[in-house]
């Protein structure tokens, strides 16, 4: 049933000290290493749930791509290259950590998001070469102000601030990324529900498009998109960004 | 005559091996330690000549504020707050460092700044806390494409190719930032000449807006803004921003 994952990589705290694992139900196997160097089980393992799971990567560079399913464009006339926005560093948060809800923010959305984590530097990529950048993917939360989305000059503040990025749980590996349902629930209720079949601009696309212009390094993360209609969410709810073959990301947001 | 830095920190390649150092006209001191955590003169001293100078800071983010200046907003509405935007860190190049023309760009334009340096890790500031959060000033290129910024969703390809963002030469502390002169010349002739006394948005203004939404870490940078009417460049032009009290950054256009 579904997409499995060849390896569904994590990374978490434990005693203080930070740790890549590999997760297997609710074990976790420890990793030596980097999953961007290489890694090997150290043969520990420890329970999911006596560990604190952060964001699986720390990206120098998050990549967005606007309006890339025909569900979210509507009426609006999609770009005909991919419609790359920026996300910076600071935005990104680890599953379970609240999403914090500026004071004077008045108009928060959840977007939930297929992830894409690159594996190694990526530089004018031909089609060819895509898949052999690619680590895998991730759930990912592109937190908007819709508000500030429309009044600013760009989108910086409507989609950079601290926590804006929910990450996780882990970065699935082997997955075909063509074809995986994509949900998002607030409070236990669906709100997106499509799958990564409908993206306008495919992954590759989006890649070769990127890469033609800017360097990708390992680590750095697309996010591909929002599927359907969003809709605001306000302190105290409880988002799930689900992403079949990886997982679910929840994040409650913060009461402020 | 004008503004004195009380020190410019420069960073330099020398051997294989990068280094801080403080420069006094054509020498530089060599500093152990980093400008963010403290640094002090080795007793050593090298030629500028001899070495290469590096983009003096390697941000993890690159905020920059369109339309800052009432001779370069024109007819336009400046926007009431700053208008934020974001450069990533693929962009910077160091001084003498060639500025790639990507193949399918048409319109490049150089735009002469004052960039900001954050010093330390800043959050919620006050317009009181500005000052000491600030390491100092640098001269920056904020390398733009124009079609791209008129026809994409955003202006992520039109401002973050990789080499976008020319940096240096060094760091300049100690000045008072409010009113510098700022020059960009192309192939020797001056394109852009004003005082940051005409800044819209003042340097704690968009510091103090930034910091409500999103955390700077030291060594972030902070573009303030390009004044009157920038040029196309070409690949073969010279490019030089001058920010009074902090020298020349001079870059070419790669002849691609």
């Amino acid at each position: 049933m579904g997409a499995e994952a060849r390896e569904l990589i994590c990374r978490f705290e434990r005693d203080g000290a930070i740790h890549y694992g590999c997760m297997e139900g609710e074990r976790i196997h420890t990793l030596a290493g980097d999953p961007f160097a290489g890694t090997a089980r150290t043969g520990e393992t420890v329970e999911r749930s006596a560990v604190r799971l952060l964001a699986p990567v720390m990206p120098s560079k998050i990549i967005a791509v606007g309006l890339n399913y025909k569900s979210h464009v509507g009426e609006r006339t999609p770009p005909s290259d991919p419609g790359l926005f920026a996300k910076f560093p600071n935005t990104v948060i680890g599953p379970g950590d609240p999403i914090p809800y500026p004071p004077d923010a008045e108009d928060l959305h959840a977007e939930g998001e297929m992830v894409v984590v690159i594996g190694k530097r990526a530089r004018h990529l031909s089609h060819e070469e895509v898949d052999a950048h690619i680590l895998g993917v991730t759930c990912g939360n592109d937190i908007s102000e819709r508000r500030w989305q429309a009044s600013d000059l760009q989108w910086l503040r409507a989609k950079s601030c601290d926590g804006f990025a929910p990450l996780g749980p882990a970065i699935a590996t082997g997955l075909d990324l063509g074809d995986l349902r994509l949900q998002t629930r607030v409070n236990g209720e669906t709100v997106q529900d499509e799958r990564t079949s409908m993206l306008i601009h495919s992954v590759a696309d989006i890649l070769v498009f990127a890469t033609r212009y800017l360097t990708l390094e390992p680590g750095d993360v697309v996010f591909t998109g929002t599927p359907g209609t969003t809709r605001a969410i306000r302190p105290g709810d409880a988002v799930e960004i689900e992403l079949e073959g990886v997982g679910v990301l929840a994040n409650p947001v913060d009461m402020g």
